[in-house]
């Protein structure tokens, strides 16, 4: 049982969304945040009086995914969240943690069976 | 150390808060987001021109445990989460992760102290 | 491949922005959620006021840090998000996880080059 992240641009959620559909990936959960990148902000002063920081607003992922199916998910995201055909600086990044346990709230199914 | 993680209904949120007090976890981070279920939203066009998604808010609890308090945590989220005897589509989904470490910013406690 | 959280107070998010940032580290991905800590929902007091818990807005920050430096990332973030020389109630939780996979979505590159 894995948990797959995924932070992407706000203007491709519909098409990793569909994308996702598609690969048979229905359930997810996802939140908005505001991100930098290897890029950054820019400091104007540190322990001094102004500080800028350049976030920007995209949309974290969560998707609980049975260990035989995250490279379908993994595909289905980054081929949908890229922008253009070389993709564009801040398309986003993608994460995978392994988890213990996965619940149904409304059954107490547990393990994959809870996905 | 765990850090579990419960998607719930935001009507059964001061319910399930209500739960884990009485079971000793008073601590919490939640946050408001949008999710879909096995039942997902409907696909009109996939790489057309619309594209519908049913997302619902719902609510997404954060919950550091130590390991020999699990248990009592996901047993009273779970009976707290349930919409009704049966439970209702919907009613969520819970997930356990291990953790490498937790500090509290206070002390610099670290490990199951800084729970 | 660590996965560092920190939940901190909104007050403090611009001083670890750039205690962070003079440390090296520009990606991350920041939310607003709400949180309770130890002292609950009760009245508690604390240098001699009154103090009473429900839920306070604070920022989780998320970042994606390579083994080797998550000492650095963890020492920017306690030193900057403390309030005052002795800390203050409230003053947020730090915890680590470890990931399996982490991917730069525009290139597709792997591991700690992705970060
Ligand atoms: N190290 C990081 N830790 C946590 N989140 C990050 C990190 N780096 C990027 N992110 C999140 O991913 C979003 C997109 O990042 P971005 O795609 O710009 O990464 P990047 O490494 O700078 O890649 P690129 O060079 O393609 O822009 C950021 O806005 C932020 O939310
Ligand atoms: N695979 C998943 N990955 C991430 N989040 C999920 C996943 N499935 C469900 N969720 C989250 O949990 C919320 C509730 O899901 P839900 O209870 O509908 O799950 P379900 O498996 O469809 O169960 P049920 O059949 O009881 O409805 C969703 O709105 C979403 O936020
Ligand atoms: N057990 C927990 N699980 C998840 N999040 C927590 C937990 N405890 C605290 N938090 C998050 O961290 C924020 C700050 O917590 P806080 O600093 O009050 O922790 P504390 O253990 O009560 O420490 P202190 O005694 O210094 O107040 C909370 O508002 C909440 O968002
Ligand atoms: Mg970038
Ligand atoms: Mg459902
Ligand atoms: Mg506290």
């Amino acid at each position: 049982m894995k948990l797959v992240t995924a932070v992407i641009k706000p203007i491709r959620l519909e098409s990793v969304c569909a994308a996702l559909e598609k690969a048979g990936f229905t359930g997810m959960t996802a939140t908005e945040v505001q991100g930098r990148g290897v890029q950054g902000g820019r400091t104007e002063y540190y322990r001094g009086q102004e500080y800028s920081v350049n976030f920007r607003t995209k949309i974290r992922l969560e998707l609980l995914v049975p260990d035989a199916k995250v490279d379908s998910a993994l595909g289905a995201i980054l081929d949908a969240a890229r922008t253009g055909p070389d993709g564009e600086i801040g398309d986003g990044k993608v994460w995978v943690a392994s988890l213990e346990q996965i619940i149904r709230v409304r059954t107490g199914e547990t393990g994959e069976a809870a996905i």
